[in-house]
């Protein structure tokens, strides 16, 4: 945690919040926090700055908050990701969050099992303990949007062009004609497919809607890695 | 698994393998290889092709094979990475292999929390076990060459700058003057530090040997997201 997360509802006055529960345990357990000493934190969807512990007992903590910076700068992407396993899922999470990616759409495609669709990952609550996570290892508290959209066709057909809009859009596979441009200086709009890769015809449709296929070499790498080393190139 | 890694021992032939155990379980269970399938097959340190179903029974499965291809050409990489937590420890390993990656030295560095050092994952036969799963995934047959350097400052001065050579020299670090370069065109050298990152006098040493910090902006990553996102830029 490189960033304690709090919620409107932790505030019992304008500068004071009472915490339980799994962050006390985090605070006092791992961070080993104690009376006057200060940690980095955040208010979801505000600003950032620092805790003061000011009371402890056994089950709660006390601080003191000052928060006065600025969330650091969103990320200029728009991601649209095949759904993938949960475990995966997670790890393309973690790290659009952990490189400040706001705007997410996790898609359907030929390849995706539709058992997925059914992961309770998917679920508000569950879908947000894990975006949290993502804020706290990031040291950010801005939440992305997530969008799902089951049908791929109509998604692509009605929605992709307008996201894509005057940003640089992109699909990555691995048989892509040109290489994945990199350093791009602008905002992107990047598809990533599923595990077994987009469809011809997917391909063809996100291609014929703004968003190229490009490649990163010819070695297979999983959707979590390919996601980190395109980011690292584009950005 | 996107290869089968054959071993010179599973050969009853000069073109024919049996494989039990783990292999044997993986094509048919997950695979579900049956009489006549081809799957991709490559031998350790060796050519890459197909092994043709021949033979199977309830706890073998016989191959022929035939293997005719080069494996990809290796990343012209050599990776300098402060000893992690296992579990990061795996995925570096997974995320080098899987770029192409053949000279890893895992060295010591003052955050280096040293039970690290006492992993069972530093054993020659499970790291083994791991690199081999990595290179399934990744479709290759070659083995990196793994070292372990238990103290930082004689691999620094004595080994680092031959290291080098004539490659370009780096070091990951969040306060580096310059941002990380992108698409060399040439070989690197790449340190990167621990979960805390290296220290100051650390970072001295190592510019003054050849590889000066850079920096991938301003947000922390995790170790297998940054060494994903550094290798994804640099080529």
């Amino acid at each position: 945690m490189n960033l304690l997360i709090l919620f409107k509802t932790d505030f019992i006055s304008p500068d004071t919040v009472s915490l339980d529960g799994q962050r006390f345990e985090h605070l006092r357990k791992v961070l080993k926090a104690g009376q006057g000493d200060l940690v980095k934190a955040g208010l979801l969807d505000g600003k950032l700055g620092t805790g003061e512990v000011i009371g402890l007992d056994n089950d709660q903590i006390i601080l003191r908050v000052k928060l006065d910076k600025e969330p650091p700068p969103a990320l200029p992407l728009t991601m649209v990701c095949a759904l993938q396993r949960p475990q995966t899922m997670k790890k393309v999470l973690q790290a659009v969050i952990a490189y400040g990616g706001k705007r997410i759409y996790f898609i359907h495609s030929r390849k995706v099992e539709k058992s997925y669709w059914d992961s309770p990952l998917l679920q508000e609550e569950e879908l947000r303990k894990h975006i949290v996570l993502g804020l706290e290892q990031s040291g950010d508290t801005v939440m992305p949007e997530i969008h799902f959209r089951k049908n791929f066709k109509p998604f692509v057909e009605d929605e992709l062009e307008n996201i894509v809009g005057d940003s640089l859009g992109l699909t990555a596979h691995p048989l892509g004609k040109n290489a994945c441009p990199s350093q791009v200086g602008k905002t992107v709009t990047l598809c990533v497919g599923p595990e077994g890769g987009f469809t011809d015809y997917e391909i063809e449709m996100l291609e014929e809607h703004g968003c190229p296929a490009v490649h990163l070499g010819t070695r297979p790498l999983r959707t979590e890695f390919a996601v980190c080393a395109l980011l690292g190139r584009l950005f």
